[in-house]
C-alpha cells in the first residue's frame, strides 16, 4: 500500500521520518528538518521544503550530502552493495548490464570526474515515466559535465539529487504524474518529424512549411480532435486551431497556445509545451463532460523561430492582423518564396487577413512557455510567473581602429579596436547588472583576420540588450551607446553601428498574472516572478488583447534551442494542474 | 646661387628670415623662432628644430598652420592664387593635369575632408627625388586618411608639413641627398622582382629561394661588385656575402647586414635597407680608394621572415651554426622540400656547416633596420639607437564558459567566456603600460559563430607580450597568466591556453650602441633611444657577438609588412652617414 500525504502529514516523526528512509541518500537529516512544517498541502511543496533545507545548509553538508551518493557502475554497484533505491535506478538505466568497453569508459570517467571534483557524477538516471536515459546518452552527459566548473557542477549534482529524490517520493506515494506523462509522450512522438539532413542525423528540426512541418501540423489536428475539442482546423497560415466551447454560445474566449516549429537541431519542448498543456486540460474537461462559462481556444502558432524566411511570428501575427503581403515574396535559401512554399501546402494565401480576430471576442492570451533559461533550474522551483516580456535592442558594430605591429607600437600609441570592444562589452557587463532585470550581451566578437603579433585594427561586435519595460531599455541603450562613443573618442577610434532590431516590451496584464500566481500558489509551489528574456508568441497577442505567461522549469541549466533542451513529467504534471486552477478560478469568477 | 648653412647661421636675423621665407606656408613664426638657436650644425639638425617648435606650439596655432595650406587640387590652383612654392609642388605631381574625373573625386574628398576634420588635407605630394606621387596614389592615400581619427589626422598633417619644409629647405640650400638617392634607387630595382602571382598585382613578396628571391641575390651580388667590394659571393644557404678587406690582412671584420627576402605583400625597406646603407658605405669608402684597420663583411640574408618554410633565420642561423638539417626537410605549401628548393637553386647543402663564423674574427655585429613602428615617426626623428630586441612570448587560448541565451540568462548567472577575456585584454593593456617598452597585445579574439542572442559559450585569442629584458617578459607574463587563471576561477570558467614561442631578448651592446648614438649626434639630430619589439637577424647574431641596432623612421605611422610601407631619401641619406660616422669612429680608435 502507497503513503498518502494525509497519513505522512499526522504520523509522528519517527514513523514519517521511516517512511521517507532512503529518500536522499544515507541523509535522513533532509527529511528530518521539513518534518515541523508538515502539514503539506501536495507532494509539490513536500519537495520545494526539501529542496529548500538543502539550499540553507551549509557548504559542507551539501559537499557530504553529495559524496553520500555512489558512483555511477561503481565499485559500489560490483559489490553490490549499493542501496535499495541506487540498486533499483542504476540496474533500470542497463548500467549493470554495460559492455567491457561502456565499463571501462564509466570507470575512466569516474575517475577523472572524482580527480577534478572531489566528489562522484551523479545523474537522475531515472527519467519520465521511469524510463530514463540510455546508457550512451549517460555517458554523454558525463563526458559533457565532466568539463563543468566545479561551482556549476555541484549545484548540478544537488539538482540531480533532488531529481532522484522527487522519482523515490513518487513511488513512496504510490503517486504517477498521469497529465504529466501524457504530455511527455506527446512531446516525443511529435518530435520524430524533422526536416530532411537533421531527421537522419537524430536532430529536431521544423521550420515552416516543409513536410516535417505539415505532418505536425496534421497530428496537433488529430490529437485536438481526440482530447475532445469541438472545432479544429489548420488555418490559412498553418496554425492549427482548437476551439472548446463555452457552455453557452456566444460567450468570450480564453485564447492560447503556442508555436510548434522550431529551430534547427533545436529542442522538443521550446513552443509545443505553451500547446501541449492547454491540450491537456481540454482533454480532462471533455472527458468529465464540462463545460465552461468561456471556450478556450488553443492555437498551435505555425512560425515564430524565423528559420526558413526573415520574418517571423507569421502564427500569432496573422491573428492580430499584422501579416504583410510583402512576405510572401521571401524567398527561403533554396529560392522558395513564402508563396510558394503556402501554394505547396494548400493554405489559401487570400484567406489570411480574416485570421484577424477581434478582441471583444476574448477574455485575454495565456501561455505557456519552457523557461529557456537557467533560474527556476538554479532556485529548485518547478514554475515561474512571467511579470513582463523583455523589450529588446540589437545593434551591429564595428570599431575601426589602427592595425599595427604588436612588437614595435608602443602601448601609449596604439589605436587598439579590440581592447576598445573588451572595454565595451565590460561595460555593457556592469551596466545591466546594475538594473533589475536588464540583460546586455556582446555575443558576436571577433577581429577579422586578426594576426597573433598585430594590433587589431578592427573589432566587429553584436549588442543584445533587454529590459521589462521600454524606458528601462532605452536608458540602458543610452548608457551603452554613450559609453561606446566616449571610449572610441578617448580611445581615438571610430565606430559603425547599425540598430538591427527594436521590440517593445509586453508588460503581463495584471489580473490574468495574478491569475497564474493563485494558481501556482495552489499547487504549493512558491511563487516566484521573473520576466520573460526571450521573445514569444505572446509578444503579438499583447498588441490587441491582456496576456500572461507561465513558465515551466527547464532541466541541464534551462539550455534551449539545443537538443538538451528538457524538462520532466513532473514538471509538466505541475503546469496542466496550474493551467487547470485557471481555467477554474475564471470559471468561477465569471457570472 | 644656392644658400649655405654658414651664410644661414651668420646673416641677420631679417635676412635669414626672407631666405627662408615660404618654408612653411604663410607660417614665418616657426622659422623666427628657431634663428636664436643659430648655428646649426646640419640641416637635419635645423628641420629638428623646425619641427621642435611646430611640436610645443600651442594646438591652436598647430591648426592655424595646418590651415594655412591649400586644398590639394582646389580653389587656390584653379584660381592661380597659389604660393609659388605650392604651385610648384601641386603641378609637379600632376594635379594640375588632372582627368574631369579625377577632379570630381579629388574636389569630394576635398569637401568631405573639410567637413570631418575642419582643415584641408595635406600630403607631401613631392617624394624621393622630386619625383613624387602619381595622381592614383594621392587619391589612394586621401581615401585612406579620410577616415582615420582627428587626433591622427591633424598629427598627420603636421608631419606631411615637415616633409614638405623638408624639401624645400633642400631646394633653397641647393642640397641633394645624393647617396639617399641612390639607396632609395636601388631598394626601387630591387623590388621588380615579386614571386609569381604578386607581381602580376603589382605587389611585393619575395619568399625563400623563389625565382624573384634568386634574381634579386644576383642583383645583390652584382650591386656589390659595382660599389667595389673586393669579394662577393652567394653562399650555401643563399647569403649574399661582400667583403671589402681592411688595410691589413688578417684584421677583424665589422659584420652588418640584414635579409633581403619579405613577407606576403610587403614593403621595400624591411630588412633591403640594411644591407644597402652599409653598401653605399663601402661604395664611398671604395670610390676614396680608402681601405680601414677592419674588414667590412655585408651580408644580404636570404631569409628572415618564415614565409615560405616555417623555419626562420635561415640566414642569420646559418652564420652562427643553428642551421637544423631537419628542417631541410619541411615542406612548403606547394609540398618542395627546402632540400629540393636549395638543390633546384643550385646551392649546396654540405656547405652549410661551412658558413659558421668565428666569432673573434669580428668587431661585432651592426645592423640598420627600417622601424617597423610609430616612434620616430610621431615624434619627428629620422633616426632612433635600439637599446634591446625584445624577448617575446606567444600564447593560443580560449576560455570556455557556458553558452546560454543572451535574452532569458540573467547577469549574475552567466559564464560568459567573452567578457572574461574582454577583462584579459584590459589587463594586458593596463600591465604592460606599467612597464617601460613592455607590450602586450591580444591580436586574434573570437567568438567561435557567435550569434547576437547567445551568451558566448567560447571565446579564443591569442597573447602576444614582450620586453627588453627577459626577467621583464617573465614578469609581465607571470602576472597576465595568474589573471587570467584568477579571473576564471572567479567568473566561474576554465581555460586552455598553449605557449607557442619564447625568444630571448637580445639587449645592445654597450660599446656598440654608443658608436650609433655618437654617429647620429654628430649629424645634429637629437639622440633617441627605444627597443625593438620586432625580431631582426642582430638576434641570432647576438648570441655569439656583440651587437646594436640603428632604426630609420617608417613613414605613414611606421607601418610595415605592408606596401605602405615608407622612408624617405632624406632619412636614408643620414642613416648613410652615420653608419660612415660609425666605421670612421671605429677606425679612428682602432691601433
Amino acid at each position: 500500500m502507497a503513503l498518502t500525504l494525509e497519513q505522512f502529514n499526522s504520523a509522528p516523526a519517527a514513523q514519517a521520518l521511516q517512511w521517507l528512509d532512503g529518500l536522499y541518500e544515507h541523509s535522513p537529516w533532509i527529511v528530518e528538518r521539513v518534518l515541523p512544517q508538515r502539514p503539506f498541502v501536495s507532494l509539490a511543496q513536500l519537495k520545494a521544503a526539501l529542496a529548500q533545507v538543502v539550499r540553507e545548509s551549509s557548504a559542507d553538508a551539501q559537499l557530504d550530502l553529495i559524496r553520500a551518493h555512489p558512483e555511477l557502475a561503481g565499485k559500489a554497484m560490483v559489490s553490490q552493495s549499493l542501496t535499495a533505491e541506487s540498486t533499483n535506478e542504476q540496474g533500470k538505466a542497463g548500467l549493470t548490464d554495460c559492455s567491457p568497453a561502456e565499463f571501462a569508459r564509466i570507470q575512466q570517467l569516474n575517475s577523472d570526474y572524482n580527480a577534478r571534483f572531489g566528489f562522484p557524477f551523479i545523474l537522475a538516471v531515472r527519467g519520465a515515466r521511469g524510463l530514463g536515459l540510455t546508457r550512451q546518452e549517460i555517458i554523454d552527459t558525463f563526458e559533457r559535465r565532466v568539463h563543468n566548473h566545479p561551482d556549476f557542477e555541484r549545484a548540478e549534482a544537488l539538482r540531480n539529487i533532488h531529481r532522484i529524490a522527487e522519482i523515490r517520493l513518487n513511488d513512496k506515494f504510490g503517486v504517477e504524474p498521469v497529465q504529466g506523462n501524457e504530455v511527455w509522450d506527446w512531446h516525443e512522438k511529435l518530435s520524430q518529424h524533422s526536416d530532411p539532413g537533421y531527421a537522419e542525423k537524430g536532430q529536431l528540426t521544423v521550420t515552416y512549411l516543409t513536410d516535417a512541418h505539415r505532418a505536425c501540423a496534421q497530428r496537433l489536428a488529430q490529437g485536438m480532435r481526440d482530447c475532445g475539442f469541438d472545432d479544429v482546423a489548420i488555418d490559412a497560415v498553418g496554425n492549427v486551431v482548437g476551439r472548446y466551447h463555452a457552455a453557452t454560445p456566444g460567450a468570450r474566449s480564453l485564447l492560447t497556445g503556442s508555436h510548434y516549429d522550431t529551430v534547427r537541431n533545436g529542442g522538443k519542448y521550446d513552443g509545443r509545451l505553451g500547446i501541449y498543456v492547454p491540450m491537456a486540460c481540454v482533454k480532462a474537461l471533455a472527458q468529465a463532460q464540462r463545460r465552461l462559462p468561456f471556450g478556450i481556444e488553443v492555437v498551435g502558432f505555425a512560425e515564430e523561430e524565423g528559420q526558413r524566411y526573415k520574418a517571423t511570428f507569421l502564427g500569432s501575427g496573422a491573428l492580430i492582423g499584422d501579416f504583410k503581403p510583402a512576405w510572401l515574396e521571401q524567398k527561403d535559401a533554396d529560392g522558395v518564396t513564402m508563396r510558394e512554399a503556402m501554394q505547396h501546402a494548400g493554405l489559401c494565401v487570400d484567406d489570411i487577413p480574416k485570421l484577424q480576430r477581434d478582441p471583444q471576442a476574448y477574455l485575454g492570451f495565456v501561455e505557456v512557455h519552457i523557461e529557456q533559461g537557467p533560474v527556476l533550474n538554479e532556485l529548485d522551483l518547478p514554475l515561474g510567473v512571467v511579470t513582463s516580456i523583455n523589450g529588446s535592442l540589437r545593434y551591429l558594430g564595428e570599431v575601426i581602429g589602427t592595425a599595427s605591429h604588436a612588437g614595435t607600437t608602443p602601448m601609449d600609441r596604439r589605436r587598439d579596436a579590440a581592447t576598445a570592444v573588451a572595454e565595451l562589452a565590460l561595460y555593457v557587463e556592469k551596466r545591466a547588472a546594475q538594473d533589475a532585470d536588464s540583460v546586455g550581451t556582446v555575443g558576436q566578437l571577433q577581429v577579422p583576420n586578426g594576426s597573433i603579433n598585430v594590433v587589431p585594427g578592427r573589432c566587429q561586435f553584436s549588442l543584445d540588450l533587454r529590459a521589462p519595460v521600454d524606458a528601462q531599455r532605452d536608458a540602458l541603450a543610452r548608457d551603452v551607446l554613450a559609453e561606446l562613443a566616449a571610449l572610441c573618442e578617448r580611445r581615438g577610434l571610430r565606430y559603425t553601428l547599425e540598430e538591427t532590431l527594436r521590440a517593445s516590451a509586453a508588460p503581463s496584464d495584471p489580473a490574468l498574472q495574478q491569475r497564474w500566481e493563485a494558481a501556482v500558489q495552489a499547487q504549493g509551489v512558491p511563487v516566484f516572478r521573473l520576466p520573460s528574456g526571450a521573445g514569444h508568441d505572446a509578444m503579438k497577442l499583447h498588441e490587441v488583447m491582456p496576456q500572461a505567461m507561465l513558465f515551466v522549469r527547464g532541466q541541464n541549466s534551462g539550455i534551449s534551442h539545443n537538443p538538451l533542451e528538457s524538462t520532466t513529467n513532473d514538471d509538466m504534471q505541475l503546469a496542466v494542474q496550474t493551467f487547470s486552477h485557471v481555467l477554474n478560478q475564471i470559471a468561477n469568477d465569471q457570472p
